[in-house]
């Protein structure tokens, strides 16, 4: 793709109707918005001469239109107007909704969307498009008219639907759910995070199959967030690590509106914006007119944005929420239908017929076909490069094809460690690393890290790089091993980005507890549908001298509470092999493996298969008076609790139960062959025994906060022994005698 | 007190045994340092004349010692690296633990604690203390040396005793544990975000108890970080927060070593942590050399921060973790013991005997009496002015004390809102609103606010104020109201912070489903026992149209498997007011409120005591034959259901079970009159289902996320509905038919 000179129309006049409102901007003002670039442009600038070449190919398709990138027309100005209206309309027939931000976000959703996005309405998944992600998720009905417009499967009918049950176009918007949309936003600091991880996948996928002549990969990532991101820790941590990887690629504007639920931001948010990117690494600009209709100085801020390939930009853009309502400027135009005297009010003032509604003028139908036309012949252009490539780079491309239909390479499965009884007791944290080491170097998809606990997770695998600028020269952007930094929520939420953008298996890793930092993203992998893999080790009291502060006991609860998630707690070798390729082959469920950091033995009747059922018997006996039930490093006190027992003469089995879920989704009358009717279930778990009444009549585990000391005490000092599963073993059957025992498994 | 002249020995050449090792500081440094603050001084300098006064008041004590602030000698040295060997010792003695950070902060620590901070070993508690936390907790090791040194209840043998089960000296900090600790910390994070809440609390009590001539409050609060805490997105909240509320009181020491646990934060941290805490409107300095046993300009550096009154101050302490050890620099040091070799190379190289262990010189011991008597003298001092406070202020004096003694105000239970089924339907949010009208005023220990939903989370009163620098006109430090901004997880820990500095009742609110933003605070109020209230509204799918990113399902699991926390979904306004009651009397446990958005009738039955009593039966029935217990907004539809049954002949009665923790925790007969025997139970809630398996024999509720819509469809869509109750219990009895009904509360 070569790069045309840019466009160099002449701004035509807008038309009188919109100029009433629209403040134009003088041409010194650019001046002054570059001579702010100039003064806030941070650290100097570096360039590796591959995000050049990447960079300038791009510059290609921005300007391949007939539309300028930098000049605006009165149908623009009717265009953005149409969209505020457009957003109003739904909010107010749903009754419910935020039209603040819509109404004031729509000259940078027009500007990037007629000037800079690529995407193909008609293929919504081709992968090299842009990838724009709407932070401020609460103001989604910009999002849907803009959709709706471009020519995505999203109808009018779709906009009246808006908020209401079972409709395409959701309060929040919700990736999988709504064509289009790439990511679920509405948590705040959610959307900017994972755009990290989109312009991660980005780099490593240009990195990784990106060829001289053919830049396969070159999108950018183009964010809208508000006051309420930037004001959370997930945000902060994500975009200090975007700072320092270099990501060129990612732009972000932010909606400055002063307005936040509870007032102007001089409540509480005070903080110099830009001042604080910069000090992560971004560069920064401001635009100090977001409202106009003639958004030159977004599409020249933009523009800017582009030229600098060695730090992620942050556009600070003044805007007024709600423009156009009488309450604009005010919080109470953020969350709540304008009315419908304010409502024609603002089409009154934007130019548009007040007694109208959701009213598209045709010339906007019109620009927007222009605009749909020009997306779907940048991906026939690619398409076409794509054959080229396929001639020139066969292997290359059977291997990009293969990732981006989700298919795991052949042979995995053979890959993964078996073993047995005679092999020496090691940590399910240990296994995890030999795991890696077998299947890392033949699974490219998978890519992640390490929230700073590299050496405890053991999640890096012998042959790994590090994914790092290249001008670091402590790794490349081919690399798949993220240093994460102490960042558990950002973490998470870039996993979900990485996921969001197609062709990647990511993962992360930190201490169970710690889970909870990133609680926020992690149930949107959930939400969201995201294969994310959660290497969470130290998973119970088992980790001893560091005490209750960071052994988990509510943990495994939340995330056994949380719908579409695979928690694992592996026993040893084969289970955790049978737990991985479990969370390999759910490619639309994350999963959470719960390892230990204390040593296990290898079972005895120890089934991978029998993991990826959820749960299984670990030793069958017949006439047994007992079940014996435990997960990871208290399996193997089950296994000796049951030989204690026989030597009482009591018939103990025993079941192996590490993935609840996917045991639930098993039939019944495999679910009775694991919990036979009228045996009664003792369960053992070195954590809370919250949850447990589901499947067993007693628990052996924890009631209260663990504590500090080596960790055979620990155990000891709670009763989580061979001993005490004994005797509640002992107390189970002596509660039972004469007593029928109910069939947990009935669920009525 | 008066603040006489600053001391002004000497500075002694330090003996040649430690300056072997001592890089003294050219004057010309000190110079340096400050031409460093004055270009890092950020916003121009503001300050109101309260908080002068208070600030020169506090000269006094830090220069009233026989100790100039800024001058070493040998003896300090000696007792610096002292500290830095016993650390190390305890560490080995263990076997586990982290010598590095304790080796590299020795100096800061020693110059705090020997030259500014006010606290008196015999009385951890006295109220003016300044406070000081260490929020890289896993450097405890240096912390238990200084309380030892300090002569506070820690016994050499406790030192011994590191990380050893039952000890005062567990792997982390734990707050109520050992003397002297103020904040539970290891989880990165918590302790600086945690201290801003001291800091706000300081100023705070100064604002509503000081009196001209009475300096009663004007403690500082010193904090010892390093990168961890820096990288986690919670600070980043608090710091941002702290930096718009200008704690001038507020001073962190950045422990900057440049390694992390996965090696040097080159890998993932290069951010200019300086600027971005400027960008917050912080004060910053920079110590070059933090690793000198002659500290004077750390010590410089703090009496800098401490004349900046209206901003907190980040000091940034360039150090070498693991200092003295061979190791010292790497990574290696931060996590495992130094080894016997290693440790006797420390020693010898510190000055100290190689093959003496816990060895503390005389002169080391001495120099710390000075230390402690100047700590009992400060106190003595504050004691004698507080007489005077009494006789000058009795009424103000009384209200101290009260508050000191965390006792309620008198007559506050009769200010309970009442309410009876005549009264019109109303969302609990709004009863608690109605609540907090009635008593915050008398409340005046009360403080807290929302992460910006006040006017959804209905948590302002009529005749608050916030808590704003009154430079902001937007209120005063006598306010009670913190704007929090978008921050749930800053939020939870300041309010921790609250708790901790003793005679206030935090409060914190936002949606229920962000309560997994604040998880890794909520859990440590948990463990630290901090009285918190969590006011957590839009509790489950009946929020409606926001949808499932804003619908709670697996929320209520986690906190209800969390110790020593209790979770209230009270369902109407007599519940609204036993919650409160239970959660303002239980003084050592957080309690969450789980508040509807809908409206809901106020029951016929309902009862605050029941609330006390965590469950209760709200329509008791004659010849029974099943139980449907509801909470929250989903005991009404139980109500009805039983009606519904009645026509059918079936007879149902009601419990209402709001804090599944308070009724656990009753006799087992009172559990049993509310679950007698025989009778199957069938639950009802609009969250997701996990956990009901404990008091239940069948459960309506949620099996996955939840939708977008208005909430009586929500509700219909998922059969949360009088109809899906009554055809739950008719399930149930049909089952039950002919079969014994286990009894749930039976706990083998």
């Amino acid at each position: 793709m070569s790069a045309p000179a840019p466009s160099s129309d002449p701004t035509p006049e807008p038309a009188a109707a919109t100029m009433s409102l629209t403040r134009q901007r003088p041409r010194s003002f650019i001046a002054r918005a570059f001579s702010y670039f100039k003064s806030h442009s941070g650290l100097p600038r570096r360039a590796s001469t591959s995000q050049l070449s990447r960079s300038s190919s791009t510059a290609a398709s921005t300007c391949s239109s007939n539309m300028s990138a930098t000049t605006f027309d009165a149908t623009d100005a009717l265009a953005i107007n149409t969209i505020r209206c457009l957003a109003a309309d739904m909010v107010q027939k749903a009754n419910s909704g935020h039209p603040g931000a819509p109404m004031g976000c729509a000259p940078m959703a027009h500007t990037l969307f007629s000037r800079f996005i690529r995407c193909n309405p008609r293929n919504p998944k081709w992968i090299n498009r842009d990838r724009f992600v709407l932070s401020n998720g609460h103001g989604c009905a910009l999002q849907y008219v803009m959709l709706h417009l471009l020519g995505y499967d999203l109808s009018m009918d779709d906009l009246k639907a808006f908020r209401q049950l079972g409709s395409k176009t959701p309060g929040h918007p919700e990736a999988g759910h709504t064509p289009g949309i790439e990511l679920t936003t509405g948590p705040l600091g959610q959307g900017i995070s994972s755009a990290v991880g989109l312009a991660i996948a980005e780099a490593h996928m240009a990195a990784t199959f990106n060829r001289p002549g053919f830049e396969l990969f070159d999108n950018y990532t183009y964010v809208i967030l508000g006051d309420g991101c930037l004001q959370e820790g997930v945000a902060s941590e994500a975009m200090s690590l975007a700072g320092h990887l270099q990501l060129g690629k990612l732009i972000a504007l932010y909606d400055d509106n002063h307005i936040q639920i509870d007032g102007d931001t001089e409540l509480g948010f005070t903080e110099d914006v830009c001042k604080r990117m910069e000090s992560y690494g971004w560069h920064t600009l401001v635009v100090s007119d977001g409202d106009s209709t003639n958004p030159i100085a977004i599409a020249q801020a933009v523009e800017a944005a582009k030229k600098v390939t060695d730090k992620p930009t942050l556009i600070k853009v003044r805007t007024t929420i709600g423009f156009g309502s009488a309450k604009a400027g005010q919080e109470k135009v953020h969350g709540s239908p304008l009315g419908a005297a304010d409502l024609a009010h603002a089409k009154k003032t934007l130019g548009l017929n007040p007694d109208e509604t959701f009213q598209v003028p045709q010339s906007v139908r019109d620009l927007f076909a222009k605009i749909t036309a020009r997306g779907v012949a940048a991906e026939e252009a690619w398409n076409t490069l794509f054959k080229q490539y396929q001639q020139a780079h066969p292997e290359l491309a059977a291997e990009l094809a293969r990732r981006q239909k989700g298919e795991l390479p052949a042979g995995l499965k053979e890959r993964l460690p078996k073993y047995t009884p005679a092999d020496a007791p090691v940590a399910t944290r240990k296994l995890s690393e030999n795991l890696l080491n077998a299947v890392a170097e033949h699974l490219p998809e998978l890519m992640g890290g390490s929230a700073d606990l590299t050496g405890s997770n053991l999640t890096r695998w012998k042959t790994a790089t590090d994914f790092q600028p290249p001008a670091t020269k402590l790794g490349d952007y081919a690399g798949r091993y993220l240093r994460f930094g102490v960042r558990e929520h950002g973490m998470a939420a870039i996993c979900n980005g990485l996921s969001a953008y197609g062709g990647f298996i990511p993962f992360c890793a930190t201490f169970l507890v710690f889970a909870q930092y990133a609680a926020g993203a992690t149930r949107l992998s959930s939400l969201s549908h995201h294969q994310v893999l959660y290497v969470m080790t130290h998973d119970s009291i088992g980790l001893g001298e560091d005490g209750p502060t960071h052994q988990p006991i509510e943990t495994l609860a939340v995330l056994r509470a949380t719908p579409n998630t695979l928690v694992f707690r592996p026993a040893d070798g084969n289970e955790v092999s049978g737990a991985y390729w479990a969370a390999l082959t759910a490619s639309h469920t994350p999963s959470v493996f719960a390892l230990s950091r204390q040593n296990v033995p290898h079972l005895e009747g120890s089934s991978a298969d029998g993991v990826t059922r959820g749960g299984y018997v670990l030793s069958e006996a017949k006439n047994a008076q007992i079940t014996l039930v435990g997960t990871g490093t208290e399996l193997s006190l089950a296994v000796d609790a049951a030989k204690k027992l026989r030597e009482q003469g009591i018939v103990a089995r025993v079941v192996s139960l590490p993935c609840w879920q996917l045991f639930d989704a098993q039939p019944r009358a495999y679910q009775d062959e694991v919990f036979p009717a009228g045996i009664p279930v003792v369960s053992v778990e070195a954590l809370g025994v919250f949850g447990w009444e589901r499947y067993a009549h007693a628990s052996v585990g924890l009631h209260g906060f663990g504590a500090s000391g080596p960790a055979p005490q620990v155990y000891k000092q709670f009763g989580i022994t061979v001993e005490g599963l004994v005797e509640k073993a002992q107390a189970t059957l002596k509660y039972f005698a004469g007593k029928p025992v109910p069939n947990k498994l009935d669920r009525i």
